[in-house]
């Protein structure tokens, strides 16, 4: 998005989106279904769980709302 | 700065600064001197403990080393 960071920083948003994935799959949702669950766009979950944006906290309790865990659980790997 | 957010998520940011400044005021760091560990501005500390930024998981990262701990840790309460 234009944005640039750092390796590590880039590592860090990789594991956030992998956690998301896992605790998505875990739920038995699709990216479809946990985008609507959110009131998020489809795409815009797809490029979160690819590590590709530097997610809000907002954004990050309405995914973790709709994932029923609590927002520090999408920052635990 | 203009974003507008509705009751709960502010709520939300208010207690994510509350929390932070908790950790802060523990480890004993001034608002001057987590602000230089973290290398963000003093003013954009504040405005996060104010519960004013919807602060992204990056800055909560640095946020999180300077203060020694997880991020995970900045989101319980």
């Amino acid at each position: 998005m234009g944005a640039s960071y750092s390796k590590e920083e880039k590592s860090y948003l990789i594991k956030v989106g992998d956690r998301i994935r896992e605790l998505r799959t875990e739920t038995g949702l699709s990216q479809e279904k946990l985008s609507f669950a959110c009131s998020l766009d489809r795409t815009y979950i797809g490029s979160v769980e690819r590590g590709e944006r530097n997610i809000s906290i907002i954004n990050l309790k309405k995914i973790a709302k709709a994932l029923k865990t609590e927002p520090s659980e999408l920052l635990k790997f």
